[in-house]
């Protein structure tokens, strides 16, 4: 079904867009942005963390202005359904509403509209390719906290579907952390043997070859308040090096979690991916 | 009296800082926001529109890069005073809270607290002046809309105070539009002669001789939902041509009201400003 425009503004020649469809796969309305460069060359998916929405990266990020010089059209949909009205969604900041962790829940009430995997790789995703022409050799995805999670998951899960990969502060191993713990007992189960196919550095540790040769870069905050208890991107490290996976893992020192982190940094994420989707 | 460091964010190698400290001028709390570039080497006074806080340039308009880069700290205050309790200050989004109009009220009940310029020209900003060694001849003046209007006046009312001056849609004449006319009736009084002290247009006309010779710069989107009725940038390319003021007033076709149109110009603004401090 044909998305409806809800805005648009000219943005660095460009066009920074917001739109509403009805999902099939969610099976409710959701939200998306689109950032339309002068001459979209490439097409990156951008997952937003922990309470965000379509609008975060578009307003926060300030990416659009080498986007538009580079040729990157930016997709940016929303971190979850809302509207489900199922029961404890909106209980609390870090599951349910606003935290979909990109992936198909199996449990009850969750199976029926948390389906964000399903949503962006069978429905969102094509429908832009196919709108811009650009397919998976032209496409990236990168994210950030539990969007960074979401990167490293659906690009480890679906091989050939994004041809670079990057993130900023990821839940690189959400099996061993307390946001993982939350989020996967309650969307997929108490059996963890169903966790690993969703935790980053378990699917990269299991991989028999590097998945992406040209290199993953991922930034990391080291005054990043969830660093600790939450990220574990050492966790990710080692599983890359176990396969031979080129990482770039760049640690600052003073950054936080939020998106002046992001801002600062962005940049460099977008020319890591034009890099290798723009020959 | 010292401000309180509520929060700071690590942002291309300096730092966004929020503060809140007691005003004297205002006599209430007043927050603010200032971005300390690594090496600062001039200082920029953003003021922001209706409705925003002092948080709403750090975190839409992406000017930290550059300002890094050009070495310019920006500050960034709020919009009005907050929790006088003044009858009516919350009725409207255009008037009272968030709509200070960067003036001092001379109507009851605004005069004890609206006293944006006293508290701008006369307190916060020699204050951050002296922290940084930074005197009128590294500091200039910019802002959007409402802010606008206040760049352009306060640029006007206080030779020597800035050296450089620049604004995105600002309110031109606000003795001919709607929101000045309520701006002006509130806080000034129903007498007309006391308004054109505060009106960009008619400030400007009556100058004898151009007071920025360096030029100033002026961006508006044409296709900004307020132009025809609030802004009226041709009183001021009017004005400046009478006095010989040099005026650069870009339209561009397109482009809205909102932080995207900021977003697309304001290196532009940051170089402009940059030009005429930094020798």
């Amino acid at each position: 079904m044909a998305a409806e425009l809800l805005s648009e503004h000219a943005c660095f020649g460009g066009r920074q867009r917001f739109l509403r469809h009805a999902s099939a796969e969610i099976g409710l309305p959701m939200r998306y942005a689109l950032y339309l460069p002068p001459r979209p060359r490439a097409l990156l998916l951008y997952l937003a963390g922990l309470t965000c929405t379509e609008e975060t990266f578009a307003i926060k990020a300030g990416a659009q202005r080498l986007a538009a010089e580079l040729g990157l059209a930016l997709l940016t949909p929303d971190t979850s359904p809302r509207g489900a009205q199922a029961a404890g969604e909106d209980a609390a900041w870090d599951f349910g509403v606003g935290a979909g962790f990109y992936l198909d829940a199996t449990q009850q009430p969750w199976a029926r509209h948390w389906r964000m995997e399903s949503y962006l790789m069978r429905e969102l995703l094509p429908q832009v390719q196919a709108e811009l022409g650009l397919g998976p050799e032209r496409s990236g995805i990168f994210g950030h906290s539990m969007g960074g999670h979401g990167a490293l998951t659906l690009a480890l899960r679906h091989p050939g579907a994004f041809r670079s990969l990057s993130a900023f502060a990821p839940i690189c191993a959400p099996m061993q952390c307390p946001w993982g713990h939350k989020a996967f007992g309650g969307y997929l189960g108490a059996e963890r043997s169903a966790w690993a196919a969703h935790d980053a550095s378990a699917l990269m540790a299991a991989l028999p070859a590097a998945p992406y040769p040209g290199g993953i870069l991922i930034d990391q905050g080291l005054s990043d308040q969830f660093l600790a208890e939450q990220l574990h991107p050492d966790a990710f490290e080692a599983a890359c090096a176990a396969v031979g996976q080129p990482l770039r893992l760049r640690r600052h020192a003073g950054y936080d979690h939020g998106y002046y982190f992001i801002a600062s940094f962005v940049d460099e994420h977008l020319r890591h991916h034009a890099a290798q989707l723009l020959p």
